[in-house]
C-alpha cells in the first residue's frame, strides 16, 4: 500500500454510525453483527476516528435520512430499501436507534453532512460542498453498510473527482458474501485504494509533520 | 403569455418565506419592504400559494440555511453574503426570524427541501430529487430575494432541465434597480417565462380539468 | 414482475456498446465473451432496442470517454480503470474499437449523452438534463459492463430520482461471480426492478396504446 | 483587493472565446463590440491568459455547445437563448464562428471542459471533475457573455464550493446596462472578488515563488 494522505486534504467519511446498525438492540444490528464481529468493526472504527483526530485528518459524519412520519408516502417510486424503512421505521428521528452510537459523536467544528435519502452520502446533500470548503481531495469511507451506503458514497466520491479509499475492516455488510463482493468484486473497479484499518492508521501517521 | 402548466407536472418553489424577510420586525425586512410594498408581495404570494393548492399544483418550500453557532467558521472561503449572516445571525435557527411567515406554512404532504447554503435552492440539496419523485417538469419560483435566491434557484432549474417561470410581483429585491435587473436584464436570458401573479393564477386555472 | 413503463416517460440507457466490448477482435471482448455468450447478450440487446423503438420508449446512448492522447496524464489521481485505459488505449477515439457495434447505432433524433470519465453515465455529463428535456422518469439500463458502468449508471439513476431497472441478460460482466454480485448482491439494494429481456419486452408492449 | 491566488490551486475559466463573439464578422460580435471595445476586452483576455500561463495558474476552456443539426428539436422546453441558437445557428460546429478566436487556443495539457447546453459551464459537464483532478479551489471566470455564461459559471462555482472571482474588464455584455448589472448588482451577491485585469495579473504575480 503506497497511498499517502496529506492531512490538510484528507477526510474520513463516517457513514451512518447509528445505534440501529451498531448497538445491541438496534433494529438492523442483528443482521450486521456477524460480519461486524468477524472484522472487529467497533474497535476499527474507533481506531480510524482516533487516528484522524490525532493527525489532523478531517472527520465528516455522513448520516442517512432519519425516518419521520410522512417520509416516502407521496413518492412516485421509492425503492425497496426506502419501502423497508417506510414500513420498519429504521433510523427513526427522535428515537435511540436514530442517534449516533455513543462512541461516534461529532466534535465541535467537525462537519455533519445533510442527510441522504438514497445510499450515497453525496447525492442530494451538501457533502461535496463541505469538503470543498475545507480543501479536501482524498476521502476514506468507513461505517455502514459496506454494500450500500459505504459503496455508494465511495463510488460517488470517485465520480466527483475525489481520491477514494475503502477500509476492509472498518465496515460491515449484511452477509459475508456481500462483504466479499464489496471489497473483491466491485471495489477494485472504482476505488483508488482498499486498505485495512492498520494500514490506514499507519498511513495517516506517516505524513504527520 | 402562452405557457400552460399541467398541474401534475408543475410545482411552485416558494423560496425563503422567513419572518426575517417578510414580517415587520424582521432583520432584513426593512430593506425588502420598499419593493415588497410596491408590488404587493404578501398578497401576491398568498394568491400564488392559494391558487397552487386549489388547482393541484405542487407546493415546495425552499429554505435557506438557518444560521446556527459554528456556521461558516471553519470554511475556507465564505462569500460576502455568508459572512454577513455569520456576523448578523439572520435566519437564526430557533428564532422567530428563522421561522416561516405565518401565512406560508407547509401543509401535510407538501415538500420542504433541505436547506441551501448559497443562493440556489437546488445546490447541495434534495430539491431536484424531490421534484423527480413527483414527476415535476415545470417550476414557478417565487419568494425572496429576486436577485439572489430566487434568481439562482430559477437559473439552476433551467440548467437542470426544468421549465422555469419567474413571477414579477411575487418576489422583491433590495432595491428597485436590482428588481429591474432580475426581470428585465438577466431573467430573459435564462427563464422560460416571466409573468405576473395574475397571469400565473389564470394559467393555473386554465388547465384545471 | 409488476412494473409498468409508460413509453412517454421511459428510456433505455444503452451503455458503452463499443466494438471493444461487443465485437470479435475488440480489446476487451475476450474477457466479456464468456458471460455474454452465456446470457445471449447480443440478441438480448437487439431485442431491447427493437422493442423500445417499436413501442415509443426513448433510446439514449451512454458512451464512455473514448481515449485520446493526453487523457489522464495531468490528473491527480486516475483510478485503476482509468490507468488501464491510459496504458491500453481501449475505446480509442478514431479507432474501430471506439465505435459503436454496427447493430447499435443511434437513429436520427435519438440522444447520445456526453462521454463519461468514470463509470456512471450520469456523472459529469448531460444525461440527466437530456432525460429531463424528454420527460423521462423511468430508465432501463443495459449494455456493458454489468459491474462497472451499468451498475454505476443505474445507481446514479436511483440517487437522482429515477425509477431504475436492471436487465439480467442484456448485460455482461468480466466474470460469472461479478455478474452474480451485480444482480443478486448489490442490484437489489438500489434498483427498483431486476428483470429479464423477455419480461422487459413484454412490459414495453403491454402499455402500448 | 486582498485576495491571493495560490497558482497550484487556481484556474482561469475562459468561457466561450468563439469567433462568433470575439472576431470581426462573428454572428454575435456586432452586439458584443460596443462594450468589448469600451473595456478593451481582447487585450485584457490576452493579459489574463498570458499571466496565468506565466505564473502556473491552470487554464481551462469552457465552451458552449456548438450548434449542429437536430439540436433542441426534440426538447420539451428549450429556453429563449436555445431557440435563438436553433434558428440562428450561432457557434455552429464545423464553422469558423464555432472555432475559438486564434489568440485563445488551448495549449497541450490545458483542459477543455465538455460543452454546456445552458449558461453555466459547470451544469451537465465535467468541469467540476476536471478542476478536482487538478486540486483547484479558486477560479477566475472571464470571457463571454458577462450576463449569461460568465455569470452563470461564476454563480455555479460559488454554489459548488469554489472561490469565485469576476474580472470587470475581461468580459463583455450585450449592453452597458447589463454589464453594470453583472458587476454592480448581481455579482456582489455571490462572487468572492470582483477585480480588474490589472489587479488579477498583479495578484497572480505576487504569489509566484
Amino acid at each position: 500500500m503506497t497511498e499517502t494522505y496529506d492531512p490538510s486534504r484528507t477526510a474520513v467519511l463516517l457513514v451512518d454510525p447509528y445505534n440501529d446498525f451498531l448497538s445491541e438492540g438496534g433494529k438492523t444490528s442483528p443482521r450486521v453483527e456477524p460480519v461486524a464481529k468477524e472484522v472487529g468493526l467497533l474497535d476499527d472504527l474507533r481506531s480510524v476516528v482516533d487516528s484522524a483526530r490525532e493527525t489532523g485528518v478531517r472527520m465528516v459524519f455522513v448520516p442517512h435520512r432519519r425516518w419521520q412520519p410522512g417520509d416516502y408516502e407521496t413518492w412516485g417510486h421509492p425503492n425497496r430499501s426506502q419501502r423497508n424503512i417506510q414500513e420498519g421505521h429504521q433510523l427513526a428521528r427522535g428515537s435511540w436507534g436514530g442517534e449516533f452510537h455513543p462512541d461516534f459523536q461529532p466534535w465541535p467544528g467537525e462537519d455533519v453532512a445533510a442527510e441522504h435519502w438514497g445510499s450515497s452520502g453525496f447525492a442530494n446533500t451538501d457533502l461535496d460542498f463541505q469538503l470543498k470548503q475545507h480543501g479536501i481531495t482524498h476521502v476514506a469511507v468507513v461505517g455502514l453498510l459496506a454494500e450500500t451506503c459505504v459503496e455508494a458514497t465511495a463510488r460517488f466520491a470517485m465520480e466527483l473527482g475525489y481520491h477514494a479509499t475503502l477500509v476492509r475492516d472498518a465496515t460491515a455488510a449484511l452477509s459475508p458474501e456481500r462483504m466479499h463482493a464489496a471489497h473483491e468484486l466491485t471495489g477494485p473497479t472504482y476505488a483508488h485504494a482498499i486498505v485495512t484499518t492498520a494500514e490506514l492508521v499507519t498511513a495517516f501517521k506517516d505524513v504527520r509533520p
